[in-house]
């Protein structure tokens, strides 16, 4: 994993992210955190420039709107021609008919390099894509240390299915491209109590992606470690009276300092 | 009060932020802090969606977009059909015709559980609705000791007439259903030179009327509170050299970390 | 240039700002601390109003999209009518077609008072304004110790070419109104990893404009000191762990107390 790290800070990867308003301002710090370069770009005459002039591409769907979409589907595409890995972050998918939609669309149209998100959102695009399971997959909701077993089963499957790297995050994390599955317990959960962690690593999981071609399972999954391991850095160092907000900045800092070693030191993970 | 915080932290209340992009993060990570989960969703054809799972619905008029009035509009159908309660912060209403005309727009259309706004907005909602006394209502523009008891007056008639809870926020704090009005003592002024503190506090609002659907008034007052007792347990931890930046962080923090105890000793209120 | 602060400070100017969606909040946050008020709008039919109660307009196109296109040109008018100081941020200016063009336009349409940018995006809009050097400009990229001399010559003729104070934003900063150039050594290379300090630059430069009607070119300085200066004094408070997130605040924070002598003693500037 100290390998991915340093390609990142020795590449500068630039990501072009099309992603929601709420986060995006901590998306692109944890980006020139990490070492990569963010530029974001929605306006669909606007998009397929900015993706050429990138290595990698983040489409979060956190906030939707019309335009944004032909946008995303027109950035798609181009990265696509020119052979950049692309990231899909399916935020919400399942809590709307049009965020649902617009995932699966993005996943007919355009080759995805990985797909991250939690649990209900991946489970969605699987039934979606036309398991007909009903509403509620067969795996439950938390991927626990009890259904770890299954959660793992379920991730390789989709995987291998969509032919993406699938990356679940929760309090155990799995990242699999079909064959083998990354397992990882870094991380805390008081991360969830601030906004928008998902989105920040999804943005730095596409610096990874796109500095690593050669081992992008291994990127996405190291990746992951980063964001769970900055996230128990940061929460040591928080203070009496600190609270989310300071909290998300310790995490932006932690990644900023991290170094390989420390990331091969306080990676948890196992491979399944 | 400690009841309407402890609801709060209890029922996780889901709230749908239409909101600007200035302070939307900053929305998000307030909502979290207090005890609630947001969501922020303004495209016309995903609102009805989000709003239908969540349990309030926050419209903030601080960046409009004519396609985000649609989504305001159609949100609040569908929350009214709903029983789910809708605050209005009418953010910069009497700046601009469309921010007056969108604002009065809403009040007609959106049965409002709450108005949260600075004495200005708030007069240019009074007078646009038809009381014809010109430019500049009867009560001061600012709510001072020398001219509270018209103040209180004023939102007292204001909030009878509209049906809604209003909300004044500044130096004195005033919240009233119409029959009682509490004024509210809390905050410093150094909160004014941090961007979206009213915005923070409208979020927070909606969280906590939705999870008090018993005593929506006190929740408002509550929420009242706690964003100005958060100003001066945040003042209190500023450093030599900190500013308004750092200052935005603990006021967060402060909301996270509060306790009902910490309120009900810190709330200074009376109700006339 | 203390002079200049404290005007801001006197007059807290009200700056119309039509800025991306990434760092828009840092950029109001920075117009609080610089002692200026803040107000966002790019919907069409919002922007003369809003920019009429204003006394500058910040025009930022980081995320452009068509109708903020059009609300730029309509404020940017009108701000020309009233007389109010315009200042342009060609964010990308080279990256996109619809960046460069955008800008182009907004020079041809728009009488701009301050042109603020990187080095690149300054040549580009002098190549696209039809010289026709090709793709690079005869100076090189970087302002450095070596190539001062033609960057002082490049900015100085563009500046009188296009009748604007343009300013060069990079390791060394130049500022000039054709005839003079303000040479500034301010600032450290760590404010790079922070998305958003030009941005935040052209919101306070349009603030230190607006207050200092009567000598724009040494508002223009003034606010590239600031900066920088904030940027050391931002540095010299970091602790061991803090990384660009904490970074963003203590510079905020810097801006917020600095004071007029400080200003004086710390910024580093000659005039050729």
């Amino acid at each position: 994993m100290k390998k991915c790290l340093e390609n990142v800070r020795k590449n500068v990867p630039l990501v072009h992210n099309i992603t929601n308003y709420v986060t995006v301002n901590d998306v692109a710090n944890i980006l020139l955190a990490c070492g990569g370069s963010p530029i974001m770009s929605d306006e669909p005459e606007d998009v397929e420039d900015i993706t050429s002039i990138c290595g990698g591409l983040n489409i979060n769907i956190g906030t939707l709107h019309k335009s944004s979409i032909e946008g995303m589907m027109r950035a798609g595409k181009r990265a696509n021609e020119l052979g950049h890995p692309v990231l899909l972050d399916p935020v919400g998918a399942g809590a709307s008919k049009l965020r649902t939609e617009t995932a699966l669309n993005i996943m007919k149209e355009i080759r995805l390099t990985v797909i991250r998100g939690n649990i209900s959102e991946i489970k969605t695009l699987v039934q979606g894509s036309g398991t007909t399971k009903g509403v509620d997959a067969d795996v439950a909701d938390a991927v626990t240390e009890d259904t770890l077993d299954d959660a793992i089963t379920f991730v390789k499957a989709f995987a291998k299915e969509s032919g993406c790297i699938i990356a679940v995050t929760g309090a155990i994390d799995l990242v699999s491209d079909g064959d083998r599955c990354y397992v990882i317990r870094n991380g805390r959960p008081e991360m969830g109590k601030i906004t928008g962690t998902g989105c920040q690593l999804s943005g730095m999981m596409t610096a990874y992606v796109t500095a690593n071609p050669e081992r992008p399972l291994e990127a996405a999954a190291a990746a992951v470690c980063i964001m769970g391991l900055a996230g128990e850095l940061g929460w040591s160092r928080m203070q009496d009276g600190d609270g989310n907000s300071t909290y998300r900045n310790r995490i932006i800092d932690a990644v900023y300092n991290m170094t390989g070693e420390e990331l091969e030191k306080g990676a948890k993970y196992e491979v399944r």
